[in-house]
């Protein structure tokens, strides 16, 4: 029994995929590359190896997303940590592990990115048992893609001579194009996939060798960590005070024990638009196409079209159309979509970090017009949620229940509304919504007035604490 | 007193200008080029010069359209004939002719298509004036433009030796590239515009003697029309018996009173995106963009976006970003925008013909949301204008006043509601929507339902003929 504890990192903003994933929602929460997300994806790709439920790490801000996404697949509840600041993959690791070890035993730890795709995942399920041995032996084990072409975008890692599970000898930085070349045509280097298999007792061990201040901090964060359900809320203070580093860095490129299995399991970290066009099923043409798309004589194109997107004419384009933002690029040149990330971060402009549909504890909010003196919100309510009691002092609300049930507060009266009913809510009227039923309650409101900002709010009371 | 008629042809689709030109609400009702919409721009062109109301030939399905945009420019109330089906210019033309010398008197017609752009419009209007005398003498001008590229989208018109108006040579078709290039060479060849003047007497009888067929059926369909207000109705069996032809062939090639008045006044037809861009201003990256566009390292690109619409690493590219399309082409394949109309015809999808936002005599609506069990529209109804009597068997409908004021018959109770107010109608209920005020009703409804197919109606009674 190797005691295999799955550690998911989730921290990822995934610009690169804007304006699909934006901040608030990033890359490892889509369904990128099939029907299920990301991070769900990784999860079914190692439900079957673990002998424990996994432990996640986090933004503190995807927490309900995480715990969501993995309840639709059936995982089993989650140790969600949660990173108060981001500080890297060194800090993130070590907390999993002081994570894994509360209990008192010591696991072995498999460290998967959440937001890449591997395609065959028998050869992925097969590769980890096969490092399972040296793992428990004490070994730091990455896995290593072998290579199918001269990736500039990735490091590398040198293997010592022979074959299978073997010593590193280096890591490389990212190289240019004649070194990845080089690489490639002599063999023995392989693309780090930042996958690792350890004991945890032992990355805590080397971590405290070469970045005891990382230790240090990290049980320190540990320590004073507040639980909260599933969540682990490490101390704010504690983890910020950490070094922020990578795994790479901090412990693999120094320690003596740090071995390499190469692996050719169709992976693909989904780092660009490109990247997906790369893993996507294409047509006799090239073309990649998702969603309602009409191409004439385009080729090598990859389009993702919410509505209808027509292409005329193009050759190696990416579209990538969404609600409230399109994106039209050169698909060799999709890594400079983080300017337009980084132009609209400066402009303080919301589709830098939020979708138009915005998830929040009790559920989801879209809103899907705005007119002068109106707004148009799709809500959905979670069964048992409820939203604050508030007031607006420049609108009144309108609801249409269009599935479920809903409960309305509305000054001194308390009523439930069924499909196809609808309720007025004047101008300064307490009110409340929520969600008595046990399915989805899906509501349309329409507000009106003439201020429409979100923050003509007063809270009077919340559940989820967001009175103040 | 040249008793100058204008008339303005309004019969196009637009489709290369799709999407955002389609057959529904064309190119000539857009502000593609300035604050007007093309046919207000042409009728500002003529109204220092015209003696007359102008008389409009359009589309039945336009007629509102037509007479809205003009009474907003402040045009006189025009004559309003209407094409039961489309005939080609020839038919149209001589409608319009039977028209003007409807009361007894033989104006000077000057025919111009609605949709093109003249940036000298000083110019434009001299060249007018210059042309009456010989329209008076009973000459058949038409207006050549001067052209300053071997265009091989237009037909040329070669005029006689001399210098301006001149009689005409010949007409020919479109040329291929070396023939332009020889035209433009050789001098004396000008681009055919498709404005004209003529004494209406004289084109019903030029045309009489060529095309007698013609002028017998278009004489016949004015007889028996309908008069509608300020429409007229063309009788549809006798204008349908009409052979279609243009002017072009059925009259201005084979009379010997052609004459060609030489311009060079800024004209463009403004037939495809890529003409637009060559009229629209452009940034030093020769880009011309239109709404919330952010550009990444791209030149000689045309852009217009409703939404944001970011564009990276491109070249000679057109994006039009629409409520419920996109397309996207390369800039010297827009003629092929018209395979992707096609092809949605084909599929009898709505984008082909109709925009999100439908306009209707008594205002307009547009869906802006759609989910399962829902829909939202946005309704705008014009001062006095009113709804059919109406019922639904499948679906509730909920009615939210966004602005003025609504007077609502639901069963037996009519009552009216204002700004931020809100009510019901129940499944099966008979119901009529209002507006009593003097400025716009603008609305939000939410249809909520099993099935919201715009078929689920039955309508009672309707000031505008659709109860049956």
């Amino acid at each position: 029994m190797a005691n295999l504890q799955p550690v998911l990192l989730s921290g990822g903003s995934g610009t690169r995929l804007w304006p699909l994933s934006r901040e608030a929602y990033p890359k490892q929460f889509l369904p990128l590359a099939g029907d299920d997300t990301m991070v769900q994806a990784t999860w079914r790709r190692v439900a079957e190896l673990a002998d424990r439920a996994p432990i996640v790490v986090a933004n503190e801000e995807h927490r309900f997303l995480v715990a969501e996404q993995l309840r639709q697949v059936d995982a089993p509840v989650p140790a969600i940590v949660l990173e108060p600041v981001g500080r890297n993959t060194a800090p993130a690791i070590a907390a999993a592990a002081l994570q894994a070890m509360a209990a008192g035993d010591d696991p072995l730890l498999l460290v998967l990115p959440s937001d890449h795709v591997v395609r065959d995942v028998a050869g992925f399920q097969r590769a980890v048992r096969q490092a399972i041995p040296a793992a428990e032996a004490g070994a730091l084990v990455t896995f290593g893609i072998v290579p199918d072409a001269p990736e500039t975008g990735f490091g590398y890692i040198q293997a010592d001579a022979g074959e299978g599970l073997r010593k590193v000898l280096r890591f490389v930085e990212k190289p240019d194009a004649a070194t990845a070349q080089a690489y490639l045509d002599a063999g023995g280097y392989y693309w780090n996939s930042g996958m690792f298999l350890f004991r945890a007792s032992r990355f805590i061990e080397e971590l405290a060798q070469f970045r005891p201040d990382i230790v240090d901090a990290v049980r320190a964060a540990h320590a004073a960590a507040k639980h909260d359900g599933d969540f682990i809320r490490l101390d704010k203070e504690a983890f910020a005070s950490s070094p922020s580093d990578s795994i790479d860095y901090a412990v693999m490129e120094k320690t003596g024990h740090a071995m390499v299995l190469p692996v050719d399991i169709g992976w693909n970290d989904v780092g660009s638009w490109s990247a997906l066009w790369d893993v996507a099923e294409r047509d006799g043409d090239g073309n990649a196409h998702h969603g309602d798309v009409i191409a004439v004589d385009s080729r090598n194109s990859y389009a993702y079209a919410q509505r209808l997107v027509a292409l005329v004419g193009l050759d190696d384009i990416v579209v990538v159309e969404t609600d409230d933002a399109v994106l039209v690029a050169r698909k060799d040149r999709v890594q400079d979509v983080k300017q337009v990330v980084a132009q609209l971060k400066q402009d303080q402009r919301s589709q830098a970090i939020l979708h138009r549909e915005v998830h929040r504890p009790w559920g989801s909010y879209d809103s899907v017009d705005m007119g002068s003196r109106h707004q148009v919100k799709r809500i959905k309510v979670k069964p048992g949620a409820k939203l604050s009691l508030q007031s607006h002092n420049h609108r009144a609300e309108h609801w249409i229940v269009v599935k479920g049930t809903a409960r309305v507060t509305r000054d001194n009266d308390v009523f439930e509304l069924f499909e196809n009913q609808s309720t007025y809510i004047p101008i300064g009227a307490k009110h409340r919504l929520e969600n008595p039923g046990k399915d989805l309650l899906e509501l349309v409101e329409v507000q009106s007035g003439d201020y429409l900002g979100e923050d003509d709010i007063v809270r009077y009371s919340d559940i989820y604490g967001r009175s103040e």
